[in-house]
């Protein structure tokens, strides 16, 4: 069986016989025509077959960012918030969240997550040291940008675990740059999960994943596809192209073409990426600031962050 | 018939009947293993069939630029440098050489051109008005990067054209990024032509071409594969599985799901196309530097630019 | 005489007797707060005084820019937009406005103008080939930023009268940052000039400058102070301090410390440059929106933006 | 007494009296006029006078980088690194070396931290996960840059601790950009220190230094001065032109017009500090390449890390 590869809850659903033991799905579209589509998975045989841990994975659909008005962006920014706040939970607590933006920041579709960090109200600092500087409603927010494997030496766990001991937050979230199976969904969908995020790996390494079992307290993990892998997308041709008669081998040759080139994995972008992953920060960073500063305004707080 | 799209006058020519009137090839491999295929438009019959404009297209290949090592990396430098050397044929020409990098700076991938001008060495000013201070073996060297209509309001001809007028260079060498029917020339394939560019478009509108009918002086492109298009590499692929069965209707709906991306041409690069893009610019202006001031060692040149 | 450093000719008229023949002031404030001086050079006699050509310079004054709130910011942007409006005497002119960012985008306090030439809304490549996307209200404006002599190898003047020839604006709009000798004028002062403006040179070599008589077209200059010079500051401290009892050689001598340093010119700036250059382009940009585009709102071009 | 501002050891000791209880000088000049100072505070009386903790400072000393030969530099390079290695004093030491970039990359004369850590090899994931793959002579080395209270709102401290909880490294090295009082030293001069360092603090708050009693594991602290602090350099030129007549209160009024920008503290740089940055940053991990993987060339570790 060939390699599908998608980091999209939704996605990998779509494969998997329609009813599925352990798994279940919600949709529901808002009065704006965003699309809502929860997946839920129930237990460890849903687990196994949806390759992800239990949990619930909600997308928040929109049309292509950059062709929505901004009237548009703001009113998906402020969906999004609205339900990060409900998977949220908090009961009282007044421990601090801390933001963790995954990925690299000198690799254009890798740096979602380090541009929404630049971009989000972090208020823990002032909170503790200046309280009587900033609004009591704000929330206590840190946020950093951990970097990867590769450019630092230090799993991104590593770096996380150890400021989750040192600072006790009563939540992380985490926000990555995903890859989908399909180029639609490409800076259109908004994936945010109650199970946590595997930094690098769609389906990959759960000890090393950010989850309340390995740091001790609740997760949850905001991603959206920036890309889509050459391989999975010719796949997805071929398939359609040859129905019952693909054969793996004939494909794998066919696919050969476009594993061709040697210097890294080929993947599949809309030509202006740059200003999407901007673009799809601010929406981010504005859901975040709406879910967890949910009485202070965006004016007053692009006031405070001046 | 599908649209397959290319920069490459090596991958046009391999799309035509081997033996095309006005179309000449030849080949040679150096002994450090680099690929120099020239590709010679001789007659307007040529031209029509290539899309090209007469005049000759000199490709060199190595592989991926990454991988290989730098001992290797200055072997191609050297190489190209010296292939672009007997290409500008100056006759005891004392007029300063333009160089001019086209490319939108923001956009990753296309902003090779811009950043061969970063790390060229640039004398003219120092020649012009500090004479003493420089080396006299240095060459004239001015370089610009333009910026693209959707940025500036300007057509890159109305600049270059400007420009051309102000300064009288001897001869005009633009950079751009390209695109490849073939992944495996991203980064590893630099064509060389003496015919000058078409900003924006491998097959376009010629009266905006950079070129000697155009600028009234000599125009050698420069450009380096950074992008393939998605809907060409798909095709290839379909086409390989269709084989004679192939039906064009077919073949667009299938093709429909890679053209589904509203915002933006889909492109593919390797995913560390960052990086791809600075070595290349990093090799580019190491050739430029060795056929324009070629009796000064990249020590030298280093020395004064610092 | 010591040098005393400034590209302001408000500060350059502080330094002259009261009256001062062929120089002009006036000054108002408006209710909200803003002071506006205009110096009016309007002979000879007052130009060789001010070591500056004739025409009119306003000066706006704010308090320090990352003080106030977005409120009072935009009303500084309007106030700017709405002196550069009349400035511009625009009799029916359908040619398109050509903004120039000088200056250079790699060292932080000299990117003003390039990253004005980033943020103005461009439009005259949209006005000519699709006319009916844009509305008819909005002007043609193009921009762009030309570079630095150092980097280049080109002047400035070179690149910009290349253009004009070919593009025949107008009007020209040059945007630079400026250095001041009051470092609390950094970031708070804007002046405009209907003379044109001398890049790199507070009063220079006028020959080269962006101004009717080089250009053949009207030209206005905005500048905000980003830098002072250290020698120049360092030079007021001690002429306060030492008084009537100060003494040429003595100062020279005193203020060697500050010339230490070999690498190049010190300057003064705020710790929070990089910030302060972001902030005061966005502004500028505004203005110029409004200048340019007057009946079309902030939102709407916003969104032909995006 | 007014507020000499510097986080250099070797000016804080030129202003005690020559014979200073607990603080030892050592100088020394190389054979290519590199000069190297070592302050050594011995007791906890000259920390007291001192103001910083007891421990070796060294400060190496060159011409200023930019105007020096690339070979000039690599002897620098060389020459710190071979000090850096012997204040290491690995006991066969297997564990890795960790290195910390303080300061804020998006302040121009503060990224010195975080641009060396981009330019250091590092080989701590390699040696664990693929030792096959990398030299067995390279030590393990990882790299991170926390980012700045004001950014993450996490104190350098809580995020450093927590990594070093994780890692166990051998050893911090902690680089940062330092404040001087002689703006001849900026970009000069080296301070290595076996104490460690306290970000964002000459003479701070002691409790959050990194450091052996408050991390558990030896600190040593690299640092460069990047800027001076205006009212320092106005200070001293003050008391040198006002003598044994400087009468505090007049001063501070005299330096009044320095401290009058309200965005801000003043600095002072040399103009071309973007450019001095990047050059410093590739000067000290070339030293710290050479003190870390001290049998490997710097070709060979070019190599690498492409």
């Amino acid at each position: 069986m060939r390699d599908i590869r998608t980091d999209m809850a939704v996605e990998i659903r779509e494969n998997l016989p329609e009813r599925q033991e352990g798994v279940q799905c919600e949709e529901r579209e808002t009065e704006a025509g965003l699309k809502l589509t929860w997946v839920k998975i129930q237990s460890q045989e849903g687990a196994r077959a949806m390759g992800k841990p239990m949990g619930n994975y909600l997308t928040l659909e929109t049309r292509q960012l950059e062709e929505v008005t901004p009237r548009q962006r703001a009113e998906f920014a402020r969906e999004i918030g609205s339900e990060l706040k409900k998977m949220m939970t908090e009961d009282g607590n007044t421990r601090p969240v801390l933001i963790i933006g995954l990925g690299n920041r000198d690799v254009t579709p890798d740096a979602l997550g380090p541009k929404v960090c630049e971009q989000v109200f972090v208020s823990r600092h002032i909170k503790e040291h200046l309280p009587e500087a900033i609004d009591s409603r704000a929330g206590s927010v840190c946020a950093i940008a951990p970097g990867v494997l590769g450019v630092t030496g230090l799993e991104t766990f590593e770096v996380v675990k150890g400021i989750v001991e040192e600072v006790h937050p009563g939540l992380v979230i985490a926000i990555d740059a995903l890859a989908a199976r399909k180029t639609s969904r490409i800076g259109t969908s908004v994936q945010i999960a109650d199970t946590g995020i595997a930094p690098g790996a769609g389906i990959g390494n759960h000890r090393r994943a950010l989850s309340r079992e390995t740091l001790g307290v609740k997760v949850i993990g905001i991603g959206v596809p920036m890309v889509a892998y050459a391989g999975t997308i010719a796949g997805d041709i071929l398939e359609n192209a040859l129905g019952a008669s693909a054969d793996a081998a004939d494909m794998e040759q066919l696919l050969g073409a476009v594993y061709a080139a040697k210097g890294g994995e080929l993947i599949v972008t809309p030509k202006n990426i740059d200003f999407l992953v901007d673009k799809t920060a601010e929406l981010l960073a504005k859901a975040l600031n709406t879910a967890l500063h949910p009485t202070i305004s965006e004016e007053e707080i692009r006031a405070f962050m001046e």
